[in-house]
C-alpha cells in the first residue's frame, strides 16, 4: 500500500522493515539527487528486507498527462539507472505500476470505504511535495485500519498497515544553488559524460558571498560542499569546511578535490549503463519477471481482500 | 461508462441507442417499483439494442459497506427476479460489476486525468438520488470527452460518449402512500405470494381525504390508482379515475379490480422464479457467461485506452 517515495531528511528509525514498497515517477535519466535521496537507501534496504521498487507510470498522469509518448523511454532509462547505480535486481523486485492491475482494484475498493472527509484532508497538488508524501501515507494507513476494522473478522488484519521508513540523507543542491532538478537544468546525471560533468562543475555556482579568492566562504550554502559531503571522504569534508571558512583554499581547488571523488563514480555508472545496454532486452526481461512476481503477490492480497468483502 | 441506473420520468428521446449499459445495486428481491422503473424498460431495450445489465456490487459498498455478508445472496435474488420478470438472458448480457476489473483500471485512469474541480461538482451522498444520477452521467461524458481530447490522436474517439436514455414510466407508490421502497416495508415484491399481496393491498392506504364511502376521492394521491395505471387496461384506469372522483365506487371495489389484473402477474412471476430455482446453478452459469463476455469487451476497450495512453 505504501506508494510514497522514500521520505528524506529524517532520523532513521530503529526497526528494520520486513517489506518495503517504494516507487518513482518515470522521469527519465536519474541524477545525483535521485541517488542520494532514494536509490542509495533502496540499495541498502534491498540487502536487509523484501523490497519492491516500481515505476509509478499511473502517477505520471497526475502531472504529465498531456504527453504520455515519452513515458516508456523515460521508464526504461530510469530502470537502467537504478540497476547501473547498484540496485541488484536479484535482491529486489522491480515492476511497472500499471501492469499490476490489482492496485487499481484495491484503489477502487478503498475509495468505496473512504469517508469523503478523509479525502478532503489530502492536500491539493499545489501544496508541498513533502506534505503530499506524508499525507498520502497517513491516508493509506488509516484506510488500511478502517478496512481491517470493517472486514477483518478473525482479528487478523487483511491489510498490513504501512509505516514510513525515514533515513538521513545528505542535502544535494543543483549547480545553480537551487534544489537539484532536471527541470531546472542544474542536475548532474548519474550517467553523465565525466568530461562534460567536469566542465559544468568548474563553472558551477558556489557561495555567492565569496566574490574574491580571499573572501571567507560559507560551505552550508554551497552546492560543491554538499556534493563533498555525499562523495568525498570525511577528512576531505572537514578540510574543505575549514579551509573554505578561512579562505585557505579557493573554489577552483575545492572543485578539483570534489572531481577526484565524483568523476570515478560517474565513470563507473557509465560503464555499468553501457554493460546493460550491450544486452538488449535484459532490463525489459528483469522488469517483466519482477512485474509478474509483484502481480502474483498483489493477487494473493486481493484474494484475501475480496474474501473479506464477500466479493467472491 | 454509463453506469447510472435508468433515469425515470422523462420524455423518451427519438434516437434508439446502439449499446446500453445499466445496473442496480444488489438489494435482493425486486418489487413493483423496480420493475416499472427499470426492468420493464430493460426488457424492451434488450429487443432493440446491445444491452449489458449488471449487479453493482462495488457500488453497494458506498452505502452498505458495513455488512457485505448479504451481498451474494441479494445479488442472486436480484438476477433471478430480472429473468423471471421477462429479461431474456439470450438477448442481453448480465454481469457482476466486481468481476470485470477493467472497470477499476478505467476508473483509476479517468481519475488521474479528472481535474479536481470536476469531482467537487458531483453532489454528496446526502443529496437527491435523482441528482446524483444525472451528475454522474454528466461527469462520465465530460471525462470521456477529455480523454478523447487528450489521447485520441487519430480523431477517432477511444471512448464512446454515453448518452442518457430516458423513458416515461408510471409513478409507483408503496402501500402506505410513500415512495415504494423495501426499507419502508411498503413494497409489493414481484415474487410475493399472491394471497399475501391480496391481503396487504386490501388494507393498504388510499386517498387519506376519502374517509367514508360517499366522500369523493383523488386518484392522483392514491397508491392503488397508480398501480391501476401500471397493471390495468386503459378502460379500467379511466373507469376507476371517474368513479373514484364521483364516489361511484368504494376503495374495496377498486382494490378488487386491481387484484384481478395484478395477481396474475405476481402468479406468473412466481412460477417463473420456481422454474429457475428448479435448475440449480442455471442463473449462476448465465451470469458467469455474461460476465466473461462483458470482461472480454471491456478488455477490448482497455487495449485501446492503454495504447492511447502509451501504457503498453
Amino acid at each position: 500500500m505504501a506508494e510514497a517515495e522514500a521520505p528524506v531528511g529524517r532520523p532513521a528509525p530503529h526497526r528494520v522493515p520486513r517489506r518495503v514498497v517504494s516507487g518513482m515517477r518515470p522521469t527519465g535519466r536519474m541524477h545525483l539527487g535521485h541517488y542520494q535521496g532514494a536509490i542509495k537507501s533502496w540499495i541498502e534496504l534491498a540487502r536487509i528486507a523484501e523490497c519492491f521498487f516500481f515505476s509509478a507510470d499511473w502517477h505520471a498522469f497526475t502531472t504529465d498527462y498531456k504527453d504520455p509518448s515519452k513515458i516508456a523511454e523515460a521508464q526504461r532509462e530510469m530502470f537502467i539507472d537504478w540497476i547501473a547505480a547498484g540496485l541488484d535486481p536479484q535482491r529486489c523486485t522491480l515492476f511497472v505500476q500499471s501492469h499490476v492491475k490489482q492496485h487499481a482494484e484495491l484503489f477502487l475498493l478503498l475509495g468505496m470505504v473512504a469517508p469523503i472527509g478523509w479525502l478532503e484532508r489530502v492536500p491539493t497538488y499545489k501544496e508541498q511535495q513533502e506534505q503530499l508524501r506524508e499525507k498520502h501515507l497517513e491516508l493509506a494507513r488509516e484506510l488500511g485500519r478502517r478496512f481491517n476494522h470493517l472486514y477483518g473478522s478473525t482479528g487478523k488484519p487483511v491489510l498490513i498497515e504501512p509505516h514510513p521508513y525515514l533515513t538521513e540523507v545528505p542535502k544535494i543542491l543543483g549547480l545553480d544553488g537551487r534544489k537539484m532538478s532536471k527541470s531546472y537544468g542544474n542536475a548532474v546525471e548519474l550517467g553523465e559524460d565525466p568530461e562534460q560533468a567536469r566542465k559544468r562543475i568548474m563553472v558551477a555556482v558556489t557561495d555567492p558571498a565569496r566574490k574574491r579568492r580571499h573572501d571567507p566562504g560559507h560551505p552550508e550554502v554551497c552546492p560543491i560542499y554538499h556534493l563533498h559531503r555525499a562523495y568525498s571522504p570525511p577528512e576531505t569534508v572537514d578540510l574543505v569546511d575549514r579551509e573554505c571558512r578561512s579562505a585557505g583554499i579557493g573554489c577552483v581547488d575545492c572543485k578539483k578535490m570534489l572531481l577526484l571523488n565524483l568523476l570515478p563514480v560517474l565513470e563507473k555508472h557509465r560503464a555499468a549503463r553501457q554493460e546493460l545496454e550491450r544486452a538488449p532486452g535484459r532490463v525489459e526481461e528483469l522488469v517483466r519477471l519482477g512485474t509478474e512476481k509483484a502481480r502474483a503477490m498483489a493477487e494473493e492480497t486481493m484474494v484475501k481482500v475480496r474474501a473479506a468483502m464477500k466479493l467472491e
